[in-house]
């Protein structure tokens, strides 16, 4: 089968033979598979991402003796392995987390070196982590839940209360993803900042209440008197003691860019008692000053994935239409188009998503 | 009267004029004052150190033009400003929040350079933040409610909910205050880590389950292990997938060192989903390596100081015995013996609290 290989930094395009279904497990055609930011990241520093392995039960990766990345995958069945229960039928469009059992190992579908992404023709799945997608429901746009369902569980992780004012730094797909993800939870207002128009505009599309270009102003300024009632004066004395009682508003920011600096920006900007959740992946050693944090209390949360249960409700959430993002896409390549489309991707203003389609 | 300034770096006994009380102020004699490590730091750090200012309504401090320090006292009021209520009498041994309304601005006493703090014969005090000491409470002891709420107060915002497994890396006084604090709330098991003898020695008496040298074992093994159950296997699969059916222990640790690099040395061993209560005050730049943290999904929180009623709080469990803390105290100078204590504080071997007495 044709499959698009990630091997010291580059991508090539090999015929490899397509992957046998073991006990368990399901033989899957590839329909669309989104390409990941991670995935940019891991072509060039995917040595980096194995020295945090989610798991000692992960097996591990060797990005030098290649890998077929993809796992925001929607795929269609095509047979069966042994000790395979067969509910769904041959021809049924799936999703499912990007996991699976192999050799008494978990590997990411995606991040392995023994089983292939979705970057290929054909890939093995888990049978017991397949999820059904419902009948209407648009393989492309199926193929966004695992990108939307990390925005899911990033909002469920910033363990909401209600009344917050809510701030999203980066407006990539993982910036509206946690969006959108609010928007459904009638959360906000919701302030996004980027710097690209094309993800301003997406941003105001997935719900954002207030789209700042962080070059004209600042999304921090806006959040921060967003928080405020009317009339309230900062410089008033009786605010320093208010504890309980203060009339502000709680303020949550999302960091959803991943590169080293963004973090120390946010905590040097962020009123007392917020809360930032990272969900922004940054792979390089970073630099903080803690005494601002330790000065206004700060909280992080870092956050990574999603559950099981997560991932089901976001599709499912996409079915209902409660969650709209088809408009997500902004691009297809074929697997010859792989390469060239990491390159574009590179480059924040020319796409959001674009999704690859194996055949 | 007799004052330690802390000028450029270091400190000299001057004579200088006494304060006086201001509307709704206090005049007292200082009779006893800690000795912090936030002293020592802004000795060296004190630009650093204003460069986060609390809040826009404190004054300003200028390192340069002489603040006498310390912030941990138990004063006897001697004379009353205008404006005063004078519910309590000259004689009355009181403590305080280091905290004073002076000229329309806030001023922490102790961090001035207008208003002096304990290293000196007399100091200005808030009316309505002093706090009598209940008759029969040594006057040694209560100068401790200062550091201890700083204990009741990371404590506080660890947010427990029962059932922790706990971890105190570094058993100065902040530590001990931490410690100190977790065990009146009677949670535990409390593992404590320091280098030096003498805090580990501490730290059992303040009621730390477990103590270990850094030097000989590791801290973050024996609390992993108290967080899981008898013959729990980290290996074994069905761990991936437990989620909220983990039977794992909820793991918190508290870092209390407050010196760069030990944050992203805890971020690197703690299990998934662990919070680290930041309570030490590192001023410099700290690096952080993100992806440690977004692996396991850690949360941390920063926090400082205590609010009015933790203060209370603090000063009522010293009082009813509940806090037996009285044994950090293990030096005692005159106002002449401040500059030598802050040199014999810089080894963490020779003491845990040095009590300023200065009449």
């Amino acid at each position: 089968m044709k499959a698009a290989i990630a091997r010291n930094g580059t991508i090539h395009v090999e015929d490899i033979p397509p992957p046998e279904p073991g006990s368990g497990q399901v033989l899957v055609r590839t329909r669309h598979c989104g390409i990941c930011g991670s995935d940019l990241h891991a072509l060039t520093h995917g040595a980096a991402m194995m020295e945090e392995p989610l798991s000692p039960l992960m097996a591990p990766t060797d990005f030098s003796s290649g890998v077929v990345m993809g796992h925001e995958f929607c795929a269609e069945i095509v047979d069966f392995g042994p000790d395979t229960e067969r509910a769904l039928k041959p021809g049924a469009l799936v999703c499912s987390m990007p996991m699976a059992l192999h050799n008494g190992q978990v590997h990411t579908v995606g991040y392995s070196n023994e089983l292939p992404g979705g970057y290929a023709e054909f890939m093995v799945l888990n049978e017991m982590l397949l999820l059904p997608v419902p009948s209407g429901l648009d393989a492309r746009t199926a193929a966004l839940t695992e990108p939307m369902a990390v925005g899911t569980h990033a909002v469920e992780r910033a363990n909401l209360g209600g009344g917050e004012v809510l701030l999203v730094i980066g407006c990539g797909p993982v910036g509206l993803a946690v969006i959108s993800a609010l928007k459904v939870r009638e959360c906000g207002p919701v302030v996004a900042a980027d710097f690209s128009p094309l993800r301003r505009q997406m941003a105001e599309r997935c719900g954002a209440d207030v789209v700042v270009d962080p070059a004209e102003a600042s999304p921090y300024q806006t959040w921060v008197e967003l928080s405020q009632p009317a009339g309230y004066d900062p410089a008033a004395l009786e605010n320093l003691f208010a504890g309980e009682n203060s009339p502000l508003r709680p303020t949550v920011a999302f960091e959803c860019v991943g590169v080293p600096g963004v973090l120390a920006t946010m905590m040097q900007a962020c009123p007392r008692d917020s809360r930032i959740v990272v969900v922004g992946v940054c792979m390089e050693e970073d630099r903080i000053r803690p005494l601002q944090a330790i000065a206004r209390e700060l909280n992080l949360q870092f956050v990574l994935g999603y559950s099981p249960e997560e991932f089901a409700a976001t599709l499912a959430q996409i079915e209902s239409g409660a969650l709209d993002i088809g408009h997500w896409i902004t691009g297809e390549v074929g697997i010859d188009g792989i390469a060239g489309a990491f390159a574009e991707l590179a480059s924040p203003n020319a796409h959001a998503k674009i999704l690859v389609t194996p055949s």
